[in-house]
């Protein structure tokens, strides 16, 4: 189902449309946020899309905020293919909106705080903008690729990432320990938090934010779905940031991923996961 | 230094007079939260408490917290104790404010959301109330064992936790799985882990106010202090939940800490870690 996304030869992006799009990224994310918001710390029906093989939550929240924005998308650029974590993937004319409505639905049908709706427009290889926003917090983390920014209510902000050579000095985070599953991912996981300062867990997308704002130096993760991840490339790169798979190649389909704050870093990083 | 809070003796504390305190736990917590916001995702000098045996990060923010908080309690009472994390044990009349200015300063320092301010009164063997503040939002979650009240902002609601009766439908939390660290710790981590619906991570104190909002129904840890845990205490109990130690005893004193907010499924995680 993902493979059609790709394609060999990738949608051109002016710069006027990208602004554009972005501009239309962040409506899509608060029109999300406000379909989610009533139902935030609400009793809520939460069904298993895993019965019998795990537990991975979703909610009406989920749903009700990926229908506002493919509502949107329609009305705006039909044109536009859109894939949906919870609605599958529907073709266009090859660029496509990829929407994580809720990504961390686990900490958010348990109130917490760290999770998004996640926004991308993918070109066909790599996404060309990004948007995560956090709904309670009203806070908006959006790049291109090239720039990224912080706002929240008449708030903004450039993001830059902050320097950190050192994997020994490095803040590192992750969402759960149990998600590396196969010998390369629980080892590789395993070299990262041995070298690194401190792992912090229960992340979701919101540690890339915070290493967009130069909080955080190094997040590691495993087995990440296309819309989990390309929304996140645009801010991290753009804020100066480096993310990659595993073995440095493309994330855009997702997998095994790799984020840093510094460049030096992730290198030093890639080798410890060549080890 | 810990055992000498203790009392076999406690002090009675009136209802009218455990009201008068608790008002003011909430007001201590308001100014900690005052003093720490504007340090919050503020480049910081962040000191290691552990150096060469780890990693235990405080800053400029804990500190200032906890000064603002002893300065209030030395002009309110002057003739109670204070135990605090940051600047240690001050003994008093037999009441002793135990105080963790940011519990969760891991996740403080890289500018994540699940951290809180600790307050609790302490009669020398179980605390009367306690408070759990979050500064960034504005929450407040107190309780004197008895009730338990949510307040953000001019919202204010009662805390009460959910039923859950069975393990394997438990939503389930930890601050980090390397916290366990004995045999019997991570063995009875491993066992609540495996029969639990799912295990959430990177919650400090945060992930015991949603199990008092009902929202999670059993938090696993080990090897805590009392300024980490007697806070927690009152307002889990105030909302209906269960919390003891592993082995069913006192919590006050920290160490391995179980609570659960039905107390059925508290008697069942018990049974598990006996196991």
């Amino acid at each position: 189902m993902w493979a059609t996304i790709q394609s060999d030869s990738p949608r051109r992006v002016d710069p006027e449309s990208r602004a554009e799009y972005l501009a239309f990224a962040c409506d899509l994310a608060t029109r999300a946020g406000k379909a989610i918001l009533p139902q935030f710390r609400r009793p809520l029906a939460v069904d298993n899309k895993k019965p019998g093989a795990g537990y991975d939550p979703v909610t009406k929240a989920d749903r009700a905020a990926e229908r506002a924005m493919r509502e949107e998308i329609g009305r705006r650029y039909p044109a536009h293919g859109i894939l949906g974590e919870e609605y599958g993937f529907e073709p266009g004319d090859g660029l496509t909106w990829v929407l994580d409505p809720i990504d961390g639905t686990r900490g958010f049908v348990m109130g917490l705080l760290h999770w998004g709706t996640l926004v991308a427009l993918f070109d066909g290889q790599r996404p060309v903008l990004g948007v995560i926003h956090q709904p309670v917090l009203g806070e908006t983390f959006a790049g291109d690729c090239a720039n990224a920014t912080y706002s929240r209510g008449g708030e903004s902000r450039t993001l830059a990432t902050r320097p950190c050579s050192d994997l020994g000095q490095a803040l590192a985070g992750t969402t759960a320990p149990d998600l590396f599953r196969t010998d390369r991912q629980t080892a590789g996981f395993e070299r990262i938090r041995q070298v690194t300062r401190g792992m912090r867990y229960g992340t979701d997308c919101y540690l890339y934010a915070m290493l967009a704002l130069g909080l955080a130096d190094l997040v590691i993760e495993s087995s990440l779905k296309p819309y989990d991840v390309q929304a996140l490339i645009p801010v991290v790169e753009g804020a100066g940031g480096v993310i990659t798979d595993w073995d440095g190649g493309n994330p855009a389909m997702g997998g095994d991923v790799l984020a840093t704050g510094d460049p030096r870093l992730h290198e030093l990083a890639l080798a410890e996961l060549r080890n």
